[in-house]
C-alpha cells in the first residue's frame, strides 16, 4: 500500500500572551490538508509554539502564512521574555513522519527560506540538518546573545550575516529554519527541593558533560522540586530507559529519588513502546508482538508505526 | 470517519505437528476479507493457536470453515498433549477491537455455535462472555478431565451436557466458544532454577490466591530458570505495572529478581503504553501527548489506539 509523505513543523513564536494575536497566527495553517496538532502558551517565556502535520507542501505552505502572519502583528523591539530568540517566528524546524527522508526536509527547509527571505525580506538561518555551515548545525550558535545582539552586530560581521536575505534586522527579528529528528522533551522531578542536586545530576547526564549522547539537560527549580529538564533529540539512539536509569542513578548519589516525570509537547509512540520493551526485560522482536503492528501489515488498514523511512 | 467494526478471533487447535493438517486449517481462513495474523504451533503441547482478526461476520465464516476443516482431520483417539482439550477446535474465543461490544462478539459466538452444532454436529459449549450457565463461564470448568473424562460422562451427567448439540462425543470431540477481552500472556523469568520460588510467587500474586484481580499465574521451570506464567485477563484494570511490581516484590522474598519477561502471542499496544506512563510516573494525560493519537484524532488517517469501544 502507497504511504504518502508525512512530516511534522513545529514553529516557535514570540507571542505568548495576546491570545488574538496567536489566533491569527494558527489561523493562517488551518487548510484543508494542514492538520494542528497542538498549540502551547507560555504566558511567561511570552511564546506559542504550534504543532502542525500534512503533506511537505501544503505543510511547508502553512509555515509560510504562520511566518508572514507572525512578522505584521509581533515586535521584537517590545517583546519581552526570557526565552532566547532571534524573531517574531523564532525557528520552523520540519520533522519526517513518515515516507519521506530528513535530507528531504533539509531541502524543503532551504526552500522555505529562500521563499521567506525573497517575499516577507526578513533574514534567514538553516539549522541542523538544513544548516549550509556547520557551525550553524547548533541553533544556540545561531540564537546566541538574541534579537538585541544579533541586531548589533547582523550588518558589521559578516560570521552572523545570514544564510537567505540581507544582512538587516527589522522589527520581526530573523528566522530559523531547520530540519531535524523527531525530539522528545521530558523532565524528571525529584522528591527535593534542591535545585543544586538537579544541577548535578543534569551535568552527568548530559553529553556536553561527558554523559549520554543525544541528551540535553538543565537543572531547574520548578514548583519547589528540583527538576532534571530534559530534550532527547535521537531516542531510536538514546532512549527513555537509558536516561531514566542515568537519571535515577545519579540522583540516587545524592539521597534523591525521580518522584514523577512529565512530557513537554508530543511523543512518538514508539519512543513510550521502546521504554516498556526495554524496562520489561522483554526481547527485541517483542516489537513483532504487538496487535495494532501485525494488522497494520497485514490489511494496510492500519499504520500505527510511523518513522517508517530512516 | 467512519469506523467498521473489526474483531479478532483465536481457534485453537488440537494438532501442532503435522504442518500439512495445520497448514490445511489455516488456509481455511484465508479469504479476502479475513487477515491471519499469527499461527503458532506448540510440539509439545500438539496444539496451534491462530490468530485471525476482520470484520465480524467474515470471521465468523472463517472460524466456522477452520472448525470444519480441524473435524475431518484431527482424531482425539489419537491425539497426544499435555494440554488440557475436549476436540480438534478446543476453543474459539472472539475479542471486539473497534467498533463493536463485548455482547456483540458474545452474540457472535453464539450463532457460530449454533451453527457448529447443527452443520458439523458437534456438541458445543459456551464460554465467558457468551456463556449461557454461569457456571460456564469459566473454561476451566467446561474442559474438566479433557476429551476422555467428557467422553465418559457426557451422555449421562445433565451437568455436562453441550449448550448446542446431541450429547455424544465423536472423534472430533467437542468445541467451547466464547467472547472475551483482549488477554495478555505475559511470563517472566527469575534469576533461579528454584521452581519453589515461582511457585511462591504465583500463588501470591493470582487472584485465586487472593492476589491480583484479573490475573491467573503458575510457577515453572523453564529452560531452568523458575518462570511466573501468567495471563492477564483484563489489563485496562490490572496492568502490567502493577503486575510487575507485585512479581518483583514477591520474588525478593526469596532472594530473586525478575531477569527477563516474554510475550506468548500478540499484545495489544495500549498495554505497553499504559506500563510506560505507568513506570515512568507521567500523568495519565500523557496518553493525551501521543503524536500518533494526536494524528489520529484531527487527521482521521490513523486509527493507533484500538478497544475505543468498552
Amino acid at each position: 500500500m502507497h504511504q504518502s509523505a508525512l512530516i511534522e513543523c513545529i514553529p516557535n513564536f514570540s507571542e505568548g500572551r495576546r491570545s488574538d494575536v496567536i489566533a491569527q497566527i494558527v489561523a493562517a495553517a488551518r487548510t484543508a490538508s494542514v492538520h494542528v496538532l497542538d498549540v502551547s502558551s507560555d504566558v511567561d517565556h511570552n511564546r506559542t509554539v504550534v504543532t502542525i502535520a500534512g503533506a511537505p507542501e501544503a505543510v511547508m505552505d502553512a509555515a509560510f502564512a504562520m511566518c508572514a502572519a507572525a512578522a505584521e502583528r509581533i515586535d521584537l523591539d517590545v517583546h519581552q521574555g526570557v526565552h532566547p530568540r532571534i524573531g517574531a517566528t523564532d525557528v520552523i524546524p520540519f520533522v519526517p513522519l513518515r515516507g519521506i527522508t530528513l535530507e528531504a526536509c533539509a531541502e524543503l527547509a532551504r526552500r522555505l527560506g529562500r521563499r521567506i527571505a525573497d517575499e516577507l525580506g526578513l533574514p534567514v538561518y538553516l539549522y541542523e540538518a538544513a544548516a549550509l555551515r556547520s557551525e550553524r548545525r547548533s541553533l544556540a550558535a545561531i540564537r546566541r546573545g538574541g534579537y538585541e545582539a544579533l541586531k548589533a552586530v547582523i550588518e558589521s560581521d559578516p560570521a552572523r550575516a545570514p544564510d537567505y536575505g540581507a544582512p538587516k534586522l527589522g522589527k520581526a527579528g530573523a528566522v530559523a529554519v531547520g530540519a531535524r529528528m523527531p525530539l522528545i522533551a521530558f523532565n524528571a522531578y525529584l522528591n527535593t527541593d534542591d535545585v543544586e542536586t538537579a544541577r548535578a545530576v543534569a551535568e552527568a547526564i548530559r553529553e556536553s558533560g561527558g554523559g549520554l549522547k543525544h541528551v540535553k539537560a538543565l537543572g531547574l527549580l520548578v514548583d519547589g522540586r528540583a527538576q532534571v529538564s530534559m530534550n532527547l533529540t535521537d531516542y531510536r539512539q538514546t532512549g527513555l530507559f537509558t536516561v531514566m536509569q542515568s537519571v535515577t542513578r545519579e540522583a540516587a548519589r545524592y539521597g534523591a529519588a525521580v518522584e514523577r516525570t512529565e512530557l513537554v509537547g508530543l511523543i512518538p509512540q514508539e519512543a513510550l513502546i521502546n521504554y516498556a520493551i526495554d524496562a520489561l526485560g522483554l526481547p527485541a522482536h517483542a516489537r513483532r508482538l504487538i496487535l495494532e503492528g501485525r494488522l497494520g501489515e497485514t490489511t494496510g488498514d492500519y499504520r500505527p508505526i510511523l518513522f517508517d523511512e530512516q
